[in-house]
């Protein structure tokens, strides 16, 4: 039944999370999670966090937050914005920065979230093919629109785009931002990020979350670094939807995690090497593997299709992910779990 | 300087949160807080979180607190929704079902996120004089509208309007949303809630906020009670912004706390007993209070300016809210406190 008001209201086509299975023995490869619990830092926090002080609204600048964070990566705490998960930072960045009538470029195989966002905020947007390996084409980007957003490397493909390369497109692009989503920066090699960019080019955002490398996806906190009159407009906006989004477990634990860099270093370090490791391992069976550089792998299984190998992995209490989508319909997203999951992985491929 | 990308950004005029002092000796009666401290169940719950699970990501669903609220309330969890603050719940609520070209209302003397939102969001508004008493005249928001947002007791007036206008309301506007935020009810009448009036009208939405009577502002948590067609609309446009927004102490702490009835019974006890005791003692001093049903009161002073009061209380290390518009500029609001807090507030006033 059709009811009076629904002329007023905005319908949007929901984004489907991936699936989070109640299942506790489920090998839960289709997030891209951490398989590593948090430092140990977070757990000595967690035991002196104090309930009272709840009935306290939290610190709206979340500045014990901001700036670890600007500590940890030598910048000015003026340079931070911090929100409720990388989400959080990139919707509130779509909302402030690509509000003009050209259309933003994102890749056509990226991110899932770039064209959900642009829908619901009215955005008008293109997408730009990739090359037939995959890889982005910084020269697609010189024309002319209203913001562009990579994430580097890219998901789902796990490709890193060099930072040389990025460099000519934030050269090509001065009247526009340029969003880069590094969700997965942590897990390519040393010096990949463009965090140092920011400050030779004013219209860079690079964009961090907590989710995939530090271990706490279930804690709900992103960033962004970029100069300061970028982070004040972004702070505008969110000062003027929601003053007070990072609560005061966020807060806490989320600084106390920052501290720990030799446990940071040892989880990294363990994930690519089992990447390495399981990359071996599928290309010897005969998988298409695209060169990874995230706690990923994107792969095309061989004499089998993608969808069969997602389908039958499920029932075995595996989960990959599989994005039925032209041009990558043949492939899986499967997260680097710990060395036993990935054995038992390789194992059950090898069934198939 | 000007940036190149300056014309393509979003730029508001950012709300102002009320001042969150980090001198712990000043009594803060500013923000509308709970001046108790949370459930025991809460520590419970906290000594039990577990931090390696914060790996994962949350529930999207937040189904464990959605099923504690619809138990609470005694409705289907189709029937709630959750975000981080109502202030998040509020702003996916302006930005769902407040999206036709008609103006939406609300009173001029109101919540200040009201027009912060419409006009961020670029929803056209028209704000309804109250009475001179401060009160809402229901007939005046039987005109055409895009939507309606009524806080109810209003803030920061603390005036309750009755259940039986807010029905009549909702029957002259069975066209539009209407939002009744319900932020300040728990200390109001048992019986003053519109909540019940979900069932008998589809166009209601009612608003609640764990920031006030649960004495958990820092952990961010509001919700909305309405049909389960309203609902799903909200969940589209959430998901499609930010599946992930309640983090997993929100959901355990945040469910652990409705358990605890007796607990929050007698925390409201204690603040509607303290607020009768500070209103006669105030009103002997000659100030104008209006009625109050919320944790905080609207007074203006005798014999001295409410701005004079403001500032001079501040240098006393007493913090109260003063908005400086037409109409309310010689009136403060003052959160209720604990009987020690407010006995040292009647102290200092007799001084002035």
């Amino acid at each position: 039944m059709a009811r009076a008001w629904e002329d007023k209201i905005r319908k949007v086509e929901p984004y489907t999370p991936g699936e989070q299975p109640k299942d506790e023995s489920v090998i839960k490869l289709n997030t891209n999670e951490n398989p590593y619990g948090v430092s140990p830092e977070v757990k000595k926090m967690a035991e002196s966090l104090e309930m009272d002080i709840l009935r306290k609204y939290p610190d709206p600048k979340a500045e014990e937050l901001v700036k670890a964070l600007a500590d940890y990566h030598k910048v000015d705490e003026s340079q931070v914005f911090v929100g409720v998960g990388s989400d959080d930072v990139l919707g509130m960045c779509f909302m402030t920065f690509f509000n003009s009538d050209k259309p933003i470029l994102f890749p056509n195989i990226t991110y899932s979230f770039y064209p959900v966002w642009a829908e619901m905020l009215r955005i008008p947007f293109k997408t730009i093919d990739l090359k037939p390996d995959f890889t982005i084409d910084i020269n697609d980007y010189k024309q002319d629109n209203g913001g562009i957003v990579i994430a580097n490397p890219n998901a789902p493909t796990a490709i890193y785009l060099d930072k040389a390369e990025i460099r000519i497109l934030l050269e090509a692009n001065k009247d526009s931002i340029v969003i880069v989503d590094e969700a997965y920066i942590d897990f390519a090699e040393d010096g990949a990020s463009v965090l140092d960019l920011v400050d030779e080019f004013d219209n860079l955002i690079v964009v961090r979350t907590y989710s995939k490398s530090r271990s706490m996806a279930g804690l709900r906190i992103g960033y962004a670094i970029s100069n300061k009159e970028i982070i004040k407009y972004l702070n505008d906006v969110k000062y003027s939807y929601n003053s007070y989004t990072m609560n005061y477990p966020s807060i806490k634990l989320g600084s106390a995690v920052i501290a720990d860099e030799d446990y940071f270093r040892s989880v990294l370090a363990k994930i690519k090497n089992t990447r390495e490791w399981f990359v071996s391992q599928i290309k010897e069976m005969g998988y298409i593997v695209l060169p990874s550089s995230a706690n990923f792998v994107f792969a095309s299984p061989a004499g089998i299709s993608a969808k069969e190998v997602f389908e039958a992995a499920k029932e075995n209490g595996i989960y990959f992910r599989y994005f039925n989508s032209p041009g990558i319909d043949n492939y899986l997203r499967i997260t680097i779990g710990t060395d036993a999951e990935m054995e038992r992985v390789v194992e059950f491929l090898k069934t198939l």
